[in-house]
């Protein structure tokens, strides 16, 4: 294997390829990165057996081939070459030479017949979206995966493509999070799969904030594949039955506030100083007198704050998680934000100021003990 | 105790003093600050028994008092604070109540009188120069002080004073560091003392970048303080016999070499990415031609790289510490150095590019096995 490729395009396809390299295996070849020289490009591969990532530079290869390098080693030596043309060069003994500038470097890489291959996803059921729209709605979704491996299929977030609109929903239990979209086109007729946490997050990394440039998301019987640019990101998909998420949304309420959220996230954060995870404690809310108070004591001491807001909740408390009402308003995609409320113990919805919109967040209350 | 002052200069008062409150301490009131409301201004300080902070900010205080209030706590709950006046109220029972806007903090405190007393400086022996200069000679030179506690000595920085310049010199082992600059004004009688490594850390710190105000380092038998600004920093001196440097140091040098000093970093650096802590290699350096080889070998491979010099090496060849020689040629505050060598077993020395000037780096080197 021989070629010469720009030192900042090998750089970049490294950095993207190794966040799905292993970083610790029984297997040394899952630790480093796959690279095949084609006659003008080469692939550049990271891959755990779970998520992959297969991405493309062009090049000027003399002599086409592949190896497997450590991707650690590889990756710095790479990033601290002068911006230049890079060359490398392996030999039968997997020796490989990387030269640049005045610089050289001799290691020893792994033969590429020990790589797994990538899944290939079987037939073409294919949806399209904006990358940033994607990027968008995976990045306000995936904090309320659960992480909780007893239910795996939770451990994803469920695509459900319905009349041109994709709908991203994640739950964990005690809250969830939605968001849809139009996407431009819809090739499938899969209508609903779970893609793996661990996935999205590499997704999201690699996504741009191009408006222009349509991000292809492909389902398989097994695998679900993400095509971005010359980038293909493989991930398995997650099995299982995935909560019935809209059974489990209130349909009627009884206090409708709305309120800036900027407002809100900044006095839950001050009182949320004194809750630690040592001496954890809900935080209070109480809606009265177009106030929203909010309150917490701990062993630390005792916090209070409060903000305005539009509506009455005729004097409601209402306890929460702290970290997770301030997850749900921090991804909201709006200023200003409605909250759904009916008592103490029932779920609060956080919506758009007004329709339904494009987004849905759902927090459980945390029962509080009668001290106001 | 009964004061308000503005919220960021309070921040700023924290953050300074609590770097030298105890993080984990048996005694709970050293991980806490003092904070002591005189007539018009507050005193906040921080102190683990071997460095002190004590700083001070302006107030409008209605109540003369002293408490100790933890630092992390206090210092997260002032920082989420609005820009506005911060309120802070004690009562006999040691609660500390907080507000700010429509935030409200009650807190349990700790009797100041359970604090310990920053030593007092017993008479005045001190130096005058700019803060930017005593920034940049610590700077400079605390790499090099060793963090060996059998030789506490040279756990410090040696200052001398003489004819109007201080010269600061930290030695490890394996290596010196001496800078010296024309101090404004000298008043001490005590020429050496010996300033602790980890105090010099927080001096670094809270030094600003003027060339205009100066810092005042006052020497007593057991203690050292640096006065900045409103900030006071206490330290005990470190007691022993601190290495006779000017012995140590080669007086002639066979060959003369000057480079940039940038060209050398970045090569030691790119050959640096093959050595590690599970695989340490000294770098080796080899002069001739007008240009110095870098070279490296370890089990993870073989890393090359040059660069232009001048001046002529004779084939010279030289191993070094990696780090050593990179901490050093960072440090030295010139683009152009000297480098004066005499045998691949005698020290290495790192010289402003003509002349003696206002800095000395020295490198010991570290036998090379017999292979090119």
């Amino acid at each position: 294997m021989k070629f010469s490729c720009e030192k900042s395009l090998l750089q970049s396809a490294i950095s993207t390829a190794m966040r799905t390299a292993a970083t610790k295996s029984v297997i040394p070849s899952l630790e480093g990165l796959l690279i095949e020289a084609m006659p003008d490009k080469v692939f550049i591969t990271g891959f755990d057996l779970k998520t992959g990532i297969k991405t493309a530079l062009p090049s000027d290869t003399a002599e086409t081939g592949s190896i497997v390098i450590n991707s650690r080693l590889f990756g710095e030596i790479i990033r601290k070459l002068p911006d230049d043309v890079v060359n490398i060069e392996t030999d039968d003994n997997m020796a490989v030479n990387i030269t640049c500038g005045m610089s050289r470097f001799d290691i020893i890489g792994i033969s590429a017949d020990d790589y797994p291959d990538l899944p290939s996803v079987d037939y073409d059921n294919s949806i399209y979206l904006p990358e940033k729209t994607m990027k968008e709605m995976i990045s306000q979704t995936i904090f309320a995966v659960s992480d909780n491996e007893a239910r795996p299929i939770h451990t994803g977030a469920l695509f459900e493509v319905e009349n041109g609109e994709l709908t991203v929903v994640a739950i964990d239990g005690y809250r969830l999070a939605l968001r849809k979209e139009k996407i431009s086109l819809d090739e499938t007729n899969i209508k609903t799969f779970v893609v793996p946490g661990v996935a999205l997050n590499e997704a999201e990394r690699i996504l741009s904030d191009s408006d222009s440039d349509d991000v292809k998301v492909t389902v398989g019987s097994k695998h679900i594949t993400f095509t971005i640019g010359t980038t293909t990101l493989v991930t398995r998909r997650l099995e299982g039955e995935f909560l019935n998420y809209r059974n489990a949304l209130p349909q009627t309420c009884k206090y409708t506030i709305t309120a800036e959220k900027r407002d809100i996230i900044t006095s839950v954060d001050r009182v949320s100083l004194i809750i630690s995870d040592r001496v954890k404690s809900p935080v209070r809310f109480r809606f009265e007198d177009g106030k929203l108070k909010v309150a917490a004591t701990t062993p630390l001491g005792r916090a209070n704050d409060e903000c305005p807001v539009q509506g009455d909740g005729e004097g409601l408390e209402i306890g929460f998680n702290n970290k997770y009402i301030l997850d749900a308003l921090r991804a909201a995609p709006a200023d200003t934000v409605r909250l759904e409320l009916s008592s103490g113990v029932s779920p609060c919805l956080i919506k758009p100021e007004s329709g339904e919109g494009n987004f849905l967040y759902m927090v459980l209350p945390v029962r509080l003990k009668n001290e106001g």
